[in-house]
Order: structure tokens, then C-alpha cells, then sequence
């Protein structure tokens, strides 16, 4: 029951490019995958990016010329295609339509490339997102149950929590903990006692509970004492090298659910988890044994993402699209 | 007025090696440095720790021969020449005298290495020292005043904040504050925009006291997400490139305080700085910032301590020691 091909929708991020053929109801019809990310081009520059292109999608518009063409990720970013400056938050489709650029190819596309977000909370630092606005746009048009209100968690090298609410992205908060763990077990003395070898189960388990239960007794400021422990406990033999890194991780994970919860205010606000499932699970895990009420857990949303954008942006008619009376 | 050599002292670290002679008072007669630290070392293994004894103290024990040889740090590390085992707190120098190991040379020198500490609170992970007790031993020997009850903030890679009651370390605890800094500024994403050029020093403190606002204001497990903003002012403009670590620096320094003067219920407690210089005086300015009472700032308290575990070992005549009355 595949409808005839509407739309060609990019998912253009840091290290590879995804490409999506989709009907007028947001079904994809075909995918395609590749390397070429905005940092790993087939050429440098400007010229990468078309060649990229080209080489994704040139048979599609050979087939279906005149195709409307969507991007959204880091090739929006200073270092992509063409740069769509953050918009601001409250934030919905509608307003990265309206921030969004387009760039034209030697063959005739035309490609609308969304912007990312900012937030500006008072007396905070800025924070900025780019490419997980067009997975929340996704979120909320496949489950508009969240577009009221929601907390959503996009676990990751630079996790996000995102608050929803009316359809919008109201605030949103970044944490580094992917990244603090792959440079601390890289970079840091706490790599040394860690060994690639998995523990037994019993044993990885343990060792991430009492990591979670250490994060859940945190004082402010106490992370970068707290982390000391992944080399304490393996010295005194209390881990054993196996098992440091599950320490660690749910060490981390745990101090970002503690201060995550706490800033959004959760009471009874329903939570999603979206992105990679083993990490969504280990942050669920995380959340549980934190005392939180269950989290939904969302896989790729980042299509129907793409697809939302582009009704927004009026490339496809929300008249044809089941999708649309799903739209918050 | 200087006295007769009583003691060789060696302070070994894991980079440098650093020798005094001192006589019956502690004062130190002559000193000298080199590079032998136990990771550098003129050859490998034990002949290794001989080797650099001997090109470091030998023209000394050939002028003074039999005199009695201490010292202290990583040589008494799993990878030093001798294990000395951690000793449990609480602890004093009598204690450190206790838990030494002793090695000989070739040429029939004895040394007396100190053993590190080991912090086992209930509860909570055990936490450990080397090295720093004994720079500890040297402020209370040098401070009396400090060593009724004080708290000790130790600024370094790994900062330690140690709580002295009835001149006894009663409790300790490690922030791995430089490692991180240094980590994230070489490693991580936040690096990208930082420039080596230093701020002006109006940009350079406007961006310190933005970074201890933020700190002050944290809530537990805020970290991660904190020091996100070392990329979103930057990206942003709000800090320019040459600000960004010192705005990082003073955000982790500003963690580390919020959760040490928490820990360690401060009150009225003596609080003293002990380390390098800058790096003291850098931390005395945040806990400015943070509203807690002026810190002394003490130099380097190793070879004093080194004199006062000789005391406590037998090795010096406390009776022939000007220093003696001082002792806690």
C-alpha cells in the first residue's frame, strides 16, 4: 500500500548521511546510508557536499525529477552546506520552517536545510542543539501523546533534555556525559585499571548499581570526586578492572538523571528516552533505580522528523498526508 | 648559625626526585633536584631507584657517612622501589612511622620510605593519598596552630581536601579537578574554540567570576551540563576564545569548592592552601568569590614533613630538635 514518492528527506550529521524516499503520508519508501558525513566529504568544500549529494540522491531524481528536498543535522552548521543559524525556543516545525535556508545544486534541486535551536533561559548559559530538534519534530508527530507535555531524553555524546509543551520545544538543557566517559577512559588516569573484558553479569550489574546509588547521593559539585572512586575501588580490589567502566558509566548517567530530573521538575510529566536502544535501556535502568516513573523508549525519529519539517515548510501538502491530523 | 647534617630527605615523586639535606632542626643545609622521578628513572627496575639514589646522595653520604635517609611519595608506590601500603586514617606522622618499609643500597645506605593514606569512610568509596601526607605532616609540624583542627585544600591534578583533628588526618577526600581540565581542554569538543592567547585581565576575571556564579549556583549532578557552556558561550560570543578557560577552569574549581566546603562543614575550621603558588592563589580567589573565610596560603611543606617523620621513626633525636616543641 506504498504511496508514489513525495519527498526526499537528508539526515546530514558529523560523521554520515542518511537518505530517505518517502511518500506523501511520511512511509519511507527506500533508504540509503553513507559515510559522508560533513567532516568525511568525497572533496573539500563546497563542492563535497554536492558530490555527496549527487552521489545519494542522483538516481532518485532521475526517477522522480522535481522532488522536494529536505536536510537537517550539522549540515546547517557553520562547518555544513550553507549555515541556518539557531532559531529560538519556544520552538515547533512551524519555526524551523520559517529559520530554515536552502541551497541549489549544478542539477537543478533545490535543498531546504533546517536550522538548529537555541535556548536562552534567564540567567543561563545559552544552549544550543542541532539535528535533535528534527528528531523531537519526529517524536511528536509519530507520538503526539508528548506533544502536550513532555520531558524527552536523548542520551548520547552531548545528551539532551528537552522540555515539550503545547507542541513546542519550551527548554532545553545539554550534558556532556558521553563525552566525559570516552575522555575519561581514554585520556584520564581512570583508564588504567580498566580492562576491555566484560565482568560477569552479577558483577557489571553491582557495580553499576552502586554507581547509580553513589550519583543518587551526590551533593552539588561532587562529580569530580565521585569519578575518583572508578580508580579507589579498583586498587583496593573492591571492582575488580572488569567492571570499572560500568561503575563509571552509570556514575555519570545517574548525575545527569539527578540534575536532569530536578531542573525539568517532573512530577507526573510523561518522559520518553530517544536514540541508540542499548543506551536508551541503560539510561532507563538509570532512571529506575533512580525512582522515576517509566520512560518510553523511541526509536529512530528522525524521518518522520524530516517529514514534519517539510510539511511545515509547505513542500508537502499536509491535505495529502495521513500524517497531518497526527500533527500537534 | 646552621647545624650539622642529621638527615637526607628525599621527596620522589612520579616525574621528579627532589633531595635535602637538613640538619638537627630541619633546617635544610643544601637541596638538590633532578628528573629521576619513578617513571623516569636512569634505567629500569630496581637498579633504576639505586642508580638515581646514588647520583643524587652519594657525594652527600660521602661526606656524611651513616646518616639516616627518609623518603616519601610515589617511591613507596606499587611501581616504586618499595611498597609501603596504604595506612588507614585517621593518621599522624607517628602513624606514617609505623607503616614505613625500609630498603638498602649497594653501599649500605638504609632508606625509609612513608607509606601513603587510605580514607575509608562509612558509606562511602575509600579514598587515597601519596605524598601529600607528608606535606600535611610538614604544615602541622610548621603550623601548630592549624593542627588542633583545620581543613588543608591541596590544589592540584588531584586536589585533595583533608579535614586535621588533634593534629591527625581524620578524613580526606579527592577532586580529580586538574586532570579534568586538562582532559577536557586537549580531548574533548570544548577544546575547539579555546585559544592559547591569553585574555585581556578584565575579559580574563569577567569570565573567571561567570564561571564561580554558575558553580555556586549548581544543584547535585549539574557538572556535565555546566561545562557545556565553555562551548555555548563561545559559540555564541558571549566569552571569546581566549576567555574560555579561564571561565572552565573557574567552573571546575567553583565544583570542587561547593562540594568540599559542604563536605567538611567548614564553620569556623581554620582553612589552609597548600601547593603551588598560582594554582593557590587561584583557589583562595574562588573561595573568595564563594563567601568563605581567607585561607592562608602555605609553600612547600614537604621537607619539613619528611623531617617530621624522621622524628616520628627514631631517626632524629627529637631531644636534639628545635622543632620538636612545635609538634602536635
Amino acid at each position: 500500500m506504498s504511496g508514489s514518492p513525495a519527498l526526499i528527506a537528508l539526515d546530514w550529521g558529523t560523521s554520515s548521511l542518511r537518505g530517505f524516499l518517502m511518500d506523501e503520508t511520511g512511509a519511507v519508501l527506500e533508504q540509503r546510508g553513507s559515510g559522508h558525513g560533513i567532516v568525511n566529504l568525497p572533496e573539500p568544500g563546497l563542492p563535497g557536499f554536492e558530490a555527496a549529494f549527487d552521489a545519494m540522491c542522483g538516481a532518485w531524481l532521475d526517477r522522480f525529477p522535481g522532488l522536494p528536498v529536505v536536510a537537517g543535522g550539522m549540515v546547517g552548521s557553520a562547518q555544513g552546506w550553507r549555515e541556518a543559524a539557531y532559531a529560538d525556543c519556544p520552538a515547533d516545525a512551524r519555526r524551523l520552517a520559517a529559520g530554515a535556508v536552502e541551497v541549489g545544486t549544478g542539477r537543478g534541486a533545490r535543498i531546504l536545510i533546517a536550522p538548529g535551536l537555541v535556548c536562552r533561559a534567564p540567567g543561563a548559559a545559552p544552549d544550543v542543539m542541532r539535528g535533535e530538534e528534527i528528531q523531537i519534530a519526529g517524536a511528536l508527530l509519530a507520538h503526539p501523546e508528548l506533544a502536550t507535555r513532555s520531558l524527552l531524553v536523548m542520551p548520547g555524546t552531548h545528551s539532551k533534555w528537552v522540555e515539550v509543551e503545547d507542541g513546542r520545544i519550551t527548554r532545553f538543557a545539554t550534558y556532556m556525559t558521553g563525552e566525559l566517559f570516552a575522555v575519561l577512559c581514554r585520556h584520564s588516569l581512570l583508564g588504567r585499571l580498566m580492562t576491555d573484558e566484560a565482568a560477569a553479569p552479577e558483577v557489571a550489574e553491582a557495580a553499576f548499581a552502586r554507581g547509580v546509588a553513589m550519583a543518587r547521593e551526590s551533593l552539588p559539585g561532587d562529580l569530580a570526586h565521585h569519578i575518583f572512586a572508578a580508580r579507589t575501588l579498583g586498587l583496593t580490589g573492591e571492582l575488580p578492572g572488569t567492571a570499572l567502566k560500568d561503575f563509571l558509566s552509570a556514575l555519570l548517567i545517574g548525575h545527569e538523571v539527578a540534575s536532569g530530573t530536578r531542573r525539568a521538575a517532573l512530577d507526573d510529566t510523561p518522559l520518553a528516552l530517544i536514540g541508540e536502544d542499548t543506551l536508551c535501556r541503560r539510561y532507563g535502568e538509570v532512571l529506575r533505580q533512580c525512582g522515576s516513573p517509566p520512560a518510553v523508549q523511541l526509536g529512530n525519529t528522525a524521518p518522520a522528523g524530516l517529514f514534519h519539517f517539510a510539511i511545515a515548510a509547505g513542500l508537502v501538502a499536509p491535505s495529502a498526508s495521513g500524517a497531518q491530523e497526527t500533527l500537534p
